[in-house]
């Protein structure tokens, strides 16, 4: 592609509604102009590289055995009623009437058509496995669509749906589907981890997301350094750091006026945050279903985790103490609370990682006052009840036993789904089994956000001059820019044959023949994120090379033909 | 591909509600699944196709110089008013709101959303001429939404939007894209006229359908034997037939007691229906605006076409005359007009091939009598007005002078306009151009119905077996059909062997591994239109050949390996 024929068309300014980096380089490298909100049109640049995404994951997906199907964007109210979701989808459903007012929503996800066209396809056990996916624009619409295409309300889906006689058969198929993404991911050039993921409120029997890792993204993961072990923080399991020390330090009263945080305590005695032990007082209920007083305890650097606290038994639906049922159980007010002789016999749960401590500080449940040097089994009983209440850190040991865990943040661009029979028993659809029974079968859905992978490979591969693209997503793999002030044939032809070469090679090459001046030009080329750039000027003529610079080189080299094909040789 | 692995659901019955042929074999052949009124699944077979067709398009468009984009399906309404077209487009417009109630429609075309993309994208003369394009999804509400996808309400349509400061390389880019998609169609396989169209309503300067000619279009075609003209039948030109013959005959009264059409006076006197002429009485408007009656005259044979009528000074917004206008002015009742001797000064339209007519037949303007042996000039007046009055037919001369009018049936399937400055004046857009003055740049757009090419294509190219697609259109060029009842291993490896080579090769092959019954997969494979099949046997592995047969030929031939490569070389 000469560059003179394609429109392309970057800005210097950097965008004011844009508050993330990949929607403010996507704007300014020119790949997608708003329309509305949540609404963009993608240019020709931002177009070609969400064809090497789409067409990385139907390849993949075809090498799979799914095979691609496309289905309606709009979809009638009558199918989304039979799994009771047109209701309980909430506002994201952009729902519309026809000219008969007839009801239908723009799909945000096809898991009624597919059961629907399932139902209609499929009769026997002999069509099963089948694994049906389409690439398609789907819409949601979001309360505050943000982010560029991040989060956009119409957007660009590969969906998935597999149907399975067994359960077995449809782990084999999540199986396949887990290792496909990560070929897919490979494959796009991203550094990404496949993270297990909470299935409540789906109801599936399995769940992994994919996330692209990035340091803006939403969600932290924790992974583990010796193993593919990955959880999103809140659902990582935090194991007790190691055994109990010995006492060392007789429990002592420690003055602490105004010091009401574990922070404060800590700084005020100048020991380590991780000294000290939070107690946070709840109300729950017993097995009578009558209200009960709480005490959670975490060590004062870690962060309850509410979703493991609301799993314990009677705690489902916990809330925090009042002041006044504070005072009841622990005769004290906030600021000053410990397990130690509370006023009340009360429940008590320890985090792993408390009931591993030793010489620790805890709140006196006196005003103004700590107690330091306390220790399990001597000033107070040893915990009846020791779990897993809070959010896992970075250092904790791996929950699966190998290495460490780190945090990372990362973007969700992908989803496995073990659905079971939902859909099928929702909406009725049976096959006939060996024995010619009717039978439901089991459905698997995996999604991926392709417009989105766009954005989050952004986030991944940038730095000041503008985005640096994996090879695999790159709009071009290579430029061929052109400097020639005084329009001389021999550098003209010079360029038009290496982009020739090059492209013949098979790597994609763009020639930048737009007349600009060298500045203009590789700002253009680096904001744009063109892996290979060659230079071809003059002088470079005149000495017999071309000037090569990588994207994340810093230097650039000068390299004659030969080196030029040869460096650039493998990247097709 | 091997068929056992493809999702392939095939149907023996008619099924009930499908009106039109290629409605038929596509559900019969199991490509689309109806979800609800105008909205179809595309099953993999399907999809194939249509992605067969997309390619050819994108290729072709690229070619020709156009760049892809990809804009929103969902349209803001703000937009819609600028053009003043959110009321006038009418029903066909899917409105929707969203959660903050405002108004969005789903795109059924994209001049709107592409002339503010260019507001924002072009700034400059310099940027000029540039034609974007896109590939994408459609709504249309239509009121009756049938015959499959050939009248969809969700479809798949390329829309490409040009844009240049000067019309006349508009009209240079409106060429090119006209002999691109003459290119595509050819590239399709597909037997295609380019017709010249109406572009009253649109406003355009230029305006040309592509049919793909087809017994069931809806659209009747005139086509010259010999040049490239086509104009839809109610546009083409009629021309006269040629010079008038010298009368040869006396006028006289025949007695046609009961009488009043062309074809029953005709039928009674024993000649020719183009002897005849028929008068058909109008009330159109005199210079002053005043009512004036109008003879029109067509020969009997022909028929009246009413918007070359309405073009005629006065004739605006005829309508038929009263039967007591008709007595006021002739003196007779309908069925015995004629323009000979009226009781008033009338005005008289004659069709240029009634002015070249001698020796004709008309009412005699008295109850149960027509004059025959009437003659310009001698018996009535020589005709004052003569103008194209009614539709061409099969045999006049093409109005270009090149060979005679056929008549053919076709189905609209592309579009191109050269629509001027009503996008970009009605919303503002402007350029600076070389003076450094603000320029409204004029615009064409230019459509493909992708989706309806493949229910056009089979209205082309079918038989009582089902589709016989073109060798571009295909799912898969060639099939492999193994026949295997006693799972012969060499069976299985000849037909294994044979599937890759033609891969290899490069000819798109199937394997068809299904375990049919050889009735039960020919049938299959014809109705699906595969164009080439290949049979592998015991019988023929013993004698060595494989049976081949072209879908639309009579007989099988019996080849030898060699033989089977060099029949499909070429088709790849």
């Amino acid at each position: 592609m000469r560059l003179s024929q394609f429109h392309l068309h970057t800005s210097k300014e950097t965008p004011a509604e844009a508050e993330i980096v990949s929607h403010k380089l996507m704007l300014k490298a020119g790949m997608i102009r708003k329309l509305a909100a949540g609404l963009y049109t993608w240019s020709p640049l931002g177009l070609r590289v969400l064809r090497k995404v789409e067409r990385a994951v139907r390849e993949e997906m075809n090498a799979a055995g799914a095979i691609e199907v496309l289905m309606p964007s709009v979809q009638p109210k009558e199918l989304w009623e039979e799994t009771g979701r047109w209701e309980k989808f909430g506002g994201q459903l952009l729902k519309m009437q026809d000219r008969k007012e007839a009801w239908y929503c723009y799909g945000p996800t096809h898991e009624e058509v597919i059961t629907d066209f399932a139902r209609n396809e499929l009769a026997s056990y002999k069509q099963l496995p089948v694994n049906f996916f389409q690439i398609q624009t789907k819409f949601r619409d979001e309360i505050r669509p943000r982010f560029g295409v991040m989060r956009a309300r119409e957007f660009l889906m590969k969906d998935a749906y597999s149907f399975h006689l067994t359960d077995e058969d449809l782990g084999r198929e999540y199986k396949n589907m887990y290792d496909t993404y990560g070929r897919i991911f490979t494959r796009l050039g991203l550094k990404f981890r496949a993270v297990f993921a909470d299935t409540g409120a789906i109801g599936g029997s399995a769940s992994h997301e994919f996330h692209v890792l990035a340091d803006s993204g939403e969600d932290a993961i924790a992974f583990s350094s010796g193993s593919d072990y990955a959880a999103n923080v809140e659902l990582a399991e935090a194991v007790s750091p190691g055994p109990r020390a010995a006492a060392a330090e007789a429990m002592h009263k420690v003055d602490t006026p105004t010091q009401k945080t574990c922070e404060d305590v800590a700084a005020l005695m100048g020991i380590a945050l991780q000294r000290t032990v939070k107690s946070v007082a709840l109300m729950g209920e017993d097995a009578e279903g009558n209200p009960q007083f709480v005490l959670a305890l975490v060590r004062g650097d870690h962060v309850v985790n509410e979703i493991k606290l609301s799993k314990l038994a009677g705690l489902g639906e916990y809330r925090l103490a009042t002041e006044e049922e504070i005072d009841q159980h622990l005769g004290s007010e906030p600021g000053f609370l410990g397990p130690v002789a509370p006023k009340k016999a009360i429940r008590i749960v320890a985090d792993r990682s408390v009931a591993a401590m030793a010489d620790f500080v805890v709140g006196a449940n006196e005003k103004g006052f700590h107690l330091a040097g306390v220790n399990w089994g001597r000033d107070l009983p040893e915990p009846h009840e020791v779990a897993d209440i809070r959010n896992a850190v970075e250092g904790d040991p791996s929950p699966d036993g190998h290495g460490t865990l780190g945090i990372a943040r990362g973007i969700e661009v992908g989803h496995v789904f073990a659905l079971g029979r939902k859909y099928s028993e929702a909406m009725k659809l049976t096959v006939l089994d060996n024995n010619g029974k009717a039978a439901a079968p089991a459905m698997g859905c995996y999604g991926i956000g392709v417009s989105r992978i766009v954005a989050a490979a952004i986030e991944q591969n940038h730095d000041e001059n503008g985005i640096a693209w994996p090879e695999a997503m790159a709009p071009w793999q290579a430029v061929v820019c052109m400097i020639n002030p005084k329009n001389d044939a021999a550098v003209s032809e010079a360029a038009q044959a290496l982009y020739r070469e090059l492209n013949a090679a098979g790597i994609e090459t763009a020639l930048d023949d737009r007349g600009l001046r060298p500045g203009a030009m590789f700002a253009d080329i680096e904001l744009i994120g063109i892996p290979h750039r060659v230079v071809v000027s003059e002088r470079g003529l005149a000495a017999g090379t071309f000037e090569y610079r990588h994207r994340l080189a810093s230097e650039a080299e000068n390299l004659d033909r030969a080196a030029v094909l040869s460096r650039l040789a493998g990247k097709a």
